[in-house]
């Protein structure tokens, strides 16, 4: 898209920067110019991966701390044009299990990454990736930026926190943050161990390996899938345009599918695996958000951003990748 | 009010105990009959003083520690019929400024707080004190349970979690929470040494001692008054209603004032004292959330009740409890 030579020679900080996302964006940047240092907790678990940037591996900076560690982070934010700040513990389900681990891993660090950016960069742009949970089980679809917040979750409240924390930094220091609340996002790169997060991209995984894929009740709870490269475009938009600065922005995809349409079509673009029906776990059924319906009519109006991959198509390029790259991934 | 011969007897537990709060709650409960552990942080610059409790300081039991230590948090809990949760540290303007400290003090040791519950009294009612700083600056009043949340400080931000953390604990281990989002609250016991919180208490310290007050522009501001009893009445209601658990509520006052009303009737309550404009300060400014208006529906229909304190009747006792034991407070 035009105005992305914005980031030519801009010096950029990922952190999650080996994840799925980070990765991801990486890769785009350095084929826009941009100087870019991923940074990283590598948290087991969790989506680092050091082939995610065998492309770029040796054209990036690669700075493996916590991202709450002010000694190291403190080195670092220095002299960023922009951060995305993509790097956060993502599964709704140890969060309930284990809350004090999601606090101290998420909350904490975040607000010490705030605190080293307020006392190196205080005016840096920051685009926050949060994520749709947020809003959790919708009564009145469609979700908008307004849509009253109701999480499910300890993840869910710790990254709405989080996001609030953001927002007020600019009072406290100037820090021109953005918020991305993101939804279910799939594609290459996705961590393929286990299905405690990220589920639509583990499904992948289960029919390249030609198994049975478990549909919870009828499955007929609604999902936007967003392909990865649409959400590296809408990064790159919200960490250029100035009208983005403050504001908190909901995404959507370009198509809405059931959950059971979902594997359909990942058994389609697969050619193999199949699925069967089954009650839906207790601990699921708990944290479950319902049917999700999104307007991104802001994000559409003040970015241009709208999504251009269509499911099939980004299914496709998906399976390719991990049929050629298995073993990093398995 | 009927129905509080419910707490004859009752085990309760109240975090915050030697607070303003706290220490009126723990009066009532033990006409009331109940058995009052008062467990407080002695944070410093907060509300903890041993005089709050003089009346009644040979009925109940005190610990001293902080509300996130486990090892103390954990024998405390057990066999409590009732938990209020009052104990928070609540300098909006400090939680700005040290926004770490802020999530140290309120939301680690709060989540360890529940976890304490978790392991020990997994179903234990709770009544958590949220505030109405949550909701921040309200663009469409009257603020009810389902207004918009727009926290303007890092304090509200985690007041908002934790109650959110609370309510989800219902579903970690059946938990049974009530929120009250709690706004300016004023009367006796409430400490007088500065006026980082509660300036509305603050105030009549400054009459009583024939000083000036600033009143930040016009001080045409909304504000609703609480008297403390009437908190401490609808505490009660909350804590033995069973239709409360898992609900949320906003609570307001017998009358609306504007800031400047509040200062004149504050003057002639004291008999003293006197006040001027001054031009307002840019660090209130930003987290100035404008006028304060209150359906307070909710909790009417829910528990009964209603605020039954006029103003001035409040502050009639207040100044008459401070003349009398100024020494223990200022």
């Amino acid at each position: 898209m035009e105005g992305h030579d914005f980031y030519s020679n801009k010096n950029i900080l990922i952190t999650g920067g080996l994840g799925f996302l980070g990765s991801n964006l990486a890769i785009r940047l350095l084929d826009l110019g941009a100087s870019v240092t991923l940074y990283d907790g590598l948290i087991p678990d969790l989506g680092a991966n050091y082939f995610n940037i065998e492309p770029i591996k040796d054209g990036v900076e690669v700075v493996t701390a916590n991202v709450g560690d002010r000694s190291i982070m403190d080195q670092h934010v220095r002299h960023q044009d922009i951060v995305f700040n993509i790097g956060m513990h993502s599964c709704h389900l140890d969060s309930m299990q284990n809350p004090v681990f999601d606090i101290e891993t998420n909350v904490v660090p975040q607000i010490n990454f705030l605190e080293s950016l307020r006392h190196n960069n205080p005016e840096a742009r920051v685009v926050y990736v949060g994520t749709r949970a947020q809003y959790g089980r919708v009564e009145d679809p469609p979700i908008t930026e307004t849509t009253f917040l109701n999480p499910m979750d300890v993840y869910a409240v710790s990254k709405q926190a989080v996001e609030w924390y953001h927002l007020l930094y600019s009072k406290i220091c100037g820090l021109r943050p953005t918020s991305l609340r993101l939804g279910n996002t799939y594609g290459p790169r996705h961590q393929m161990r286990h299905a405690k997060y990220g589920v639509q991209n583990y499904l992948i995984r289960l029919a390249l390996d030609n198994q049975e894929i478990e549909v919870f009740g009828e499955g007929s709870q609604k999902r936007e899938l967003i392909y990865v490269d649409d959400v590296v475009e809408c990064l790159l938009l919200l960490g250029r345009k100035e009208e983005c600065v403050g504001e908190v922005y909901a995404i959507g995809a370009m198509e809405r599918v059931t959950f059971l349409e979902l594997v359909k079509e990942i058994v389609k673009a697969c050619e193999s695996g199949s699925y069967t029906h089954v009650p839906w776990p207790e601990d699921r059924k708990v944290i479950e958000v319902g049917d999700v319906v999104t307007d991104f009519s802001k994000l559409t109006a003040h970015t241009g951003w709208t999504p251009s991959t269509p499911l099939s198509d980004g299914l496709r390029t998906t399976v390719k990748y991990y049929r050629a790259h298995k073993k990093h991934y398995w």
